[in-house]
């Protein structure tokens, strides 16, 4: 698909996805959102609670380090354990120092009395920021995210991340969201192929997609069209459907 | 935690999931197995279907091609429509030639004549495997996935990646299975983070996470040791224990 969008990639920081013991929940929640508002996402990876992998994926993907894409979501260790290491990472690799941050520490000390909690060490370790990141606001449990250089640092566990998210999307430069077109048909893959390639070749601006699935013993593929101008895409949907003898 | 055990990496193909229209089971079925079998997974990768965007990925992560792991697990892109590319793409990597595999299309003939289904060029573009690949059986729907290098390239279908999966495992060489014992403590993170870290620092060998979670409101969380050895797993729960006063 032909775009001029932002690009983005979403890091996922956490041995307990690669050990299998947790499903990212995530990934796939951003993915749907940053489509929707035309952020055009090319890569995702995991990686472990592990400061050199840390920095080398952000170098690796935030082109404001260098790297490929023009921002970079990362979900997973601002907690207040000794493996909640990501703040440190992303400071080192912005190569910006790290401190409790004034606004980040009067947000949860709020929340603390509130709920009559005492301000201890650990729990001031999440005000920890790295210096001259913005915030990002967490609704759900008050020790905020941060955006720096083209990072935007979020909580792992999932009620958290969608807080950070909501607030952060209004602040995100968007583009213009792909349209998606969606035909289901009761054939094999292999039997759609022909024609499929036929008409993608017609749309090189568009893509094409195909997806098969298994229901009942049978087998079926549902084919997607996306681009970002709708006539274009209603039009290939017109050439498949014809081709096909849908 | 330490370990000697082989290393490996998943790289998912597909513009579907990094379009937030499909979530990805496969990453996370096969973290699963390979933790059972003392493979470290170090790392997840999703890529679009783009030639370019896959060799990168291959050299990346494949030590037999100068990346960083023993093994790289590929999902994706292996079908037979003409998005299917990754076949083509991993030749590519491995700089070897690609071309209809005799063994590949009798797996394939077979089944189809079992069905009544005619052999076309669309299906035969399933039996194109790179020169040199060993095949991967496919229980499920017949045409295979492979091996060359450190790569094993499998399906995106989960009833068809596990079926490749479990044809694979047997293949594979295994390490040392780590052990793992979970404790589960109704207290907030940040209230357990200092017994935590001095247990943590005592056990260098072993790894040790918490992982918050939130039920009816309240904030509770998992603690979670891993290792190799046994005794010493079992020495850090009891550490805990005492630390904390379970």
């Amino acid at each position: 698909m032909q775009s001029d969008n932002p690009t983005a990639a979403i890091l996922l920081i956490g041995d307990e996805i690669l050990s299998g013991r947790t499903r990212d929940l995530n990934a796939h929640h951003l993915a749907g959102i940053l489509n929707g508002i035309g952020i055009d996402l090319r890569e995702i990876r995991v990686v472990p609670d592990d400061h050199a992998a840390i920095v080398g994926a952000l170098r690796a993907l935030d082109r404001h380090l260098g790297g490929d894409w023009d921002m970079v979501f990362t979900s997973g260790g601002i907690g207040p354990t000794h493996d909640d290491i990501t703040a440190d990472a992303v400071a080192d690799a912005y190569g910006v120092g790290i401190e409790v941050n004034a606004d980040a520490r009067r947000m949860m000390e709020e929340r603390w009395t509130r709920l009559g909690m005492e301000i201890t060490p650990a729990r001031l370790r999440m005000a920890r920021i790295p210096v001259g990141a913005t915030l990002i606001e967490n609704a759900e449990s008050a020790a905020p995210g941060f955006s720096i250089g083209g990072a935007h640092v979020m909580a792992g566990v999932p009620s958290v991340f969608r807080s950070m998210v909501e607030a952060l999307v209004p602040r995100l430069n968007p583009g213009r969201p792909p349209v998606s077109r969606t035909v289901r048909v009761e054939r094999p893959e292999s039997d759609v192929a022909e024609g499929l390639r036929e008409v993608a070749a017609a749309f090189p601006d568009l893509s094409l997609g195909s997806y098969p699935f298994r229901e009942e013993g049978r087998f079926g593929t549902n084919l997607v069209i996306r681009g970002l101008d709708s006539a274009r895409v209603e039009a290939a949907l017109a050439a498949l459907g014809t081709r096909l003898g849908l």
